[in-house]
């Protein structure tokens, strides 16, 4: 049995995605046990109607939301009541829960599961792991791009090894190829934290290290891994998909001001639906947080049910795969 | 009269595209006066069947050419009769010369001109400041996105002023409104250097700072310049234009696939000419390195005539608003 916390609120289509999620994420996996956290009143109104294995679902009230524009900090100290940090509440004193899901405020999460989860033996800094899809049709994970902002090249040398396990436990990418974000592709590029990273990860052999990666190939299918620090994996993601959606706004925006522009993008709907479907990351998973001492995986806040269902099933087959014992294996035989 | 060196060798049109641009520039500018370096019989043979008045050019002869592959410090030290060598040291030994132009290695041009032009009065360091469309028309700097990659705060306050200074002098934009790159909009966002350099720049008189900017806000129009490190600048900028190119292959592979999809494309055939020339950056300009005693302008590697032309009366600009007495006398008085 694999037991998976559900926080219920936070997101745009909170809570009824979540629940529903829930409830098709209970259908698909008979080993699935989920504790939904969140107004209890309205977690049973959602799910009134619905059939679902009623030993397999069990609700904790905590009314309060966290909103996303609260200061992480101070938000996890004062609302101890609310859907989020009851989730990591029972994550982190039930033992036999495997992890959370929750597509609630990012920031709060990563706080939230940094300070009271708890780390993985072995490892110093937690990250947090978005993937994306690329043009080969794979996906790319970017290790780190949210947890630790200030790093040394001992720590990005444990993302390294998380953020692999992971694309390998998670997406069932073989000898995933890592790369190291750069300004080059010569090895003694870079600042001096990349300079004395590059050495150590070329070293490293349980990673498939494959040299530094340039901004412009995080989409081009040439890597299954990017190693940063939590800035410049900020800046790597954000401005990949600002650029995506700027390029769409701006297609759309030409389109509208012709008539025969509008009549050539009539012939291609279903192009620009697939091209839609294709860039939406909701079908590639949630984020995961990597060497806490559980799965936390962070669902884009405006998720709906099936993008919830498949972070759910990630907490799973990251559990099935034992991700958190290997990960922790390599970190203390390093030491 | 300005004085402006061409190294005419490196680019991917050389020295055609810019001989030609030199020609073009010299008619456009009566108040110009053309150095151009490279290989003597070779510009010669280009400069047959030209008009154009002779008392407004120069040739040095320097028939080596650096290439992109080499690497830029032993390039420099050992290709000193390179066509860029020659131009840098013309500029370096020649107090009426006000900048350069190449097109050629960015590597090798960032380290010679830092090696060897020297910095402006009250500089801690150069940067080197490339251009990119916004959506809503305008251009944005990106300052240092290329010569200094660790940074510390005060260097990067003076990549604001300088920056500032840049983008008022050369593209006429008032009171600029700078960004400082950052993981969120909030204050306290971000590591160590950006949390020490937030109020610093927010206390800065000399600038227009209106607080961070994300990844996802580079092509806006929010933003008139944006302040960062040397290594997350590259990773902005690469990153934003490999994303748009991947969005391009994307379309076009798709638009391919289908005959109605191909149709489609025949009606908005303008319109996709019209994206590709807003989204050609030879169109605004070169990068400029900020700080350095006198004016260099890089050219992308692929430029045309066009855009050489558009390079050399950008060091025209600079030199008519007087960027660098301005750059020196603001860093000066700081001090």
């Amino acid at each position: 049995m694999v037991k998976v916390v559900l926080d219920c609120f936070g997101g745009d289509n909170s809570p009824g995605a979540n629940v529903e999620a829930a409830v098709k994420a209970l259908e698909n996996n008979k080993e699935l046990y989920i504790i939904l956290t969140g107004d209890e009143a309205n977690l049973k109104a959602e799910l009134e109607n619905k059939k679902f294995d009623e030993n397999r679902l069990e609700i904790i009230h905590a009314p309060e939301i966290i909103g996303c524009d609260e200061k992480p900090t101070d938000a996890i100290r004062q609302k101890k009541n609310s859907s989020m940090i009851a989730a990591i509440d029972r994550l982190r004193t039930d033992d036999t829960v495997a992890g959370m899901v929750s597509v609630g405020s990012t920031g709060a999460l990563i706080a939230a599961a940094t300070l009271r989860v708890g780390r993985l033996e072995g490892v110093m800094r937690p990250a947090f792991c978005p993937v994306l899809p690329t043009m080969n049709g794979g996906v790319i994970g970017i290790c780190d791009s949210g947890a630790t902002v200030d790093c040394s090249a001992e720590m990005m040398h444990q993302f390294a090894i998380m953020g692999s396990v992971y694309m390998e436990s998670a997406f069932g990418v073989k000898n995933p190829r890592v790369g190291l974000l750069n300004v080059g592709a010569e090895e003694e590029k870079g600042d001096k934290l990349r300079r004395e990273l590059y050495p150590v990860l070329k070293a490293e052999k349980n990673i498939n290290f494959t040299g530094n990666m340039e901004g412009r190939d995080l989409l081009s299918g040439k890597f299954d891994l990017v190693v940063c620090d939590a800035f410049s994996g900020n800046v790597l993601v954000k401005s990949t998909e600002g650029a995506c959606l700027e390029m769409l706004k701006m297609l759309k925006k030409n389109i509208y001001s012709n008539w025969k522009y509008k009549l050539g993008a009539a012939l291609q709907k279903k192009m620009f639906t697939h091209i839609k479907d294709f860039m939406n990351y909701q079908n590639y998973g949630g984020s995961v947080m990597l060497g806490t001492r559980k799965t936390v995986v962070k669902g884009h806040g405006s998720s709906n049910a099936k993008a919830i269902q498949v972070c759910i099933e990630q907490v799973c087959r990251a559990e099935n795969a034992k991700m958190n014992e290997k990960i922790s294996t390599l970190l203390c035989n390093k030491e």
